[in-house]
């Protein structure tokens, strides 16, 4: 945890400074990991709101009290909306929380037809679910700004009526491993649409319905990478 | 599995032609994941050797007989040596089959400040352990070429005594979020080395060793990522 983050209906303070009491796995992570100490200085962002320090007033086993000042702005997201062919559920949680530690803000968990129908049924699809790998995300990279994240559970609807919107005036890319698609780009500032398919990739008709909409396939070289290491892969090579 | 992996000792055949019969966890995959039948072509690689495919000649519940033909290359090695502080076990296997995955052929686990003592004494850093993990990495990337991984527990014996050798006419990079540490190069071809600190990230003292011996500090933005993620995302940069 590299920071705090606090949810805003315990955030009780018309501005950016005040107290806040925590007794939940917060307190627990400072009072065990951390070790804080009356007088420590610790790293507290506001969701979806400012980030600053919150110094420690009084801390013991059932509580931690901190002084917040809330005086930085989040980082900069990346510029990506990212459509996601829904990963087995574990990788579900662990790409979720990397998107977010990583500075994506719109994430489309989309249908393709190799996607297992029984992953769209996890209990870990659950919002709160989701949102708590989120979160985890943010206080990992040290953001404030939480994702929005989007279910699609029918690809041909969703890519005829609602993707030509989507990425309109935006440059989109399909990632696949495809022998003639070009490198990935590097260095991107721009607002784009990034695809990622499922396990064992898109299907030819997919990327077809892709491909007719605008989007360029990108590929990172011949090697197959999982779900959860062509992400941080392909956000690397595109943005940081 | 996008490669079947075969071991040398199971590889009687002196050229790169010839029959195989696989009854373990490989044939498995095979019959129940895969479901390949006789006339089927599968891509088949030899352990350090030359990779192509296996046409299915028989297969049932008990074993799958293969006629292997080896006439591929592996891809190409990123042309890295990575130094990794040693990270908690599971995070280590992750990342272990990722590196195998995207093509790294060198990495030294090293010890420093802040390794928790125990990671050097849990089971999953067995030496079959990691390479089970490395061979289901060369296994998604397509791969055969099987990384050293060597262990250093020792941190500064191994940067005094063996590092300006592994470093001598390399470009030496270490991944730290320091404020004036330049954005990570992309696009690398020669040979170089890339440190990659623990969780909390290295001490002063050891950033300040790696500085005098001609290693140069690189970040990926204001954001801390897990070692997980780092390791796709520094790598997808630099050379994919």
């Amino acid at each position: 945890m590299n920071l705090i983050l606090i949810q805003p209906w315990e955030w009780p303070h018309n501005d950016n400074q005040g107290e806040i009491t925590l007794q939940d796995q917060r307190h627990h992570h400072i009072y065990k990991i951390i070790k804080a100490k009356p007088g420590d200085s610790l790293r507290v962002g506001l969701l979806n709101g400012m980030m600053g320090r919150g110094d420690v007033i009084h801390i013991d086993k059932q509580a931690i009290r901190l002084q917040v000042t809330l005086d930085t702005p989040p980082p900069k997201p990346l510029p990506v909306t990212l459509l996601l062919a829904l990963p087995r559920p574990r990788v579900l949680q662990r790409t979720m929380q990397a998107c977010a530690t990583l500075g994506v803000k719109d994430i489309f968990l989309i249908n393709t037809q190799r996607v297992e129908k029984s992953y769209w049924h996890t209990p870990l699809l659950a919002d709160d679910t989701v949102q708590q790998a989120l979160f985890a995300g943010l206080e990992q990279g040290r953001d404030t700004l939480l994702p929005n994240v989007y279910m699609r559970q029918r690809f041909k609807p969703f890519v005829e009526d609602e993707l030509p919107n989507l990425i309109a005036d935006k440059q989109a890319w399909v990632a696949h491993p495809m022998a003639d698609a070009p490198a990935c780009p590097s260095g991107v500032r721009d607002a784009c649409v990034l695809a990622v398919g499922p396990e064992g990739g898109f299907v030819p008709y997919e990327i077809q319905q892709l491909a007719e909409l605008g989007f360029t396939g990108i590929q990172l070289g011949p090697r197959i990478l999982k779900v959860e290491t062509a992400i941080p892969a392909l956000l690397g090579k595109l943005f940081l």
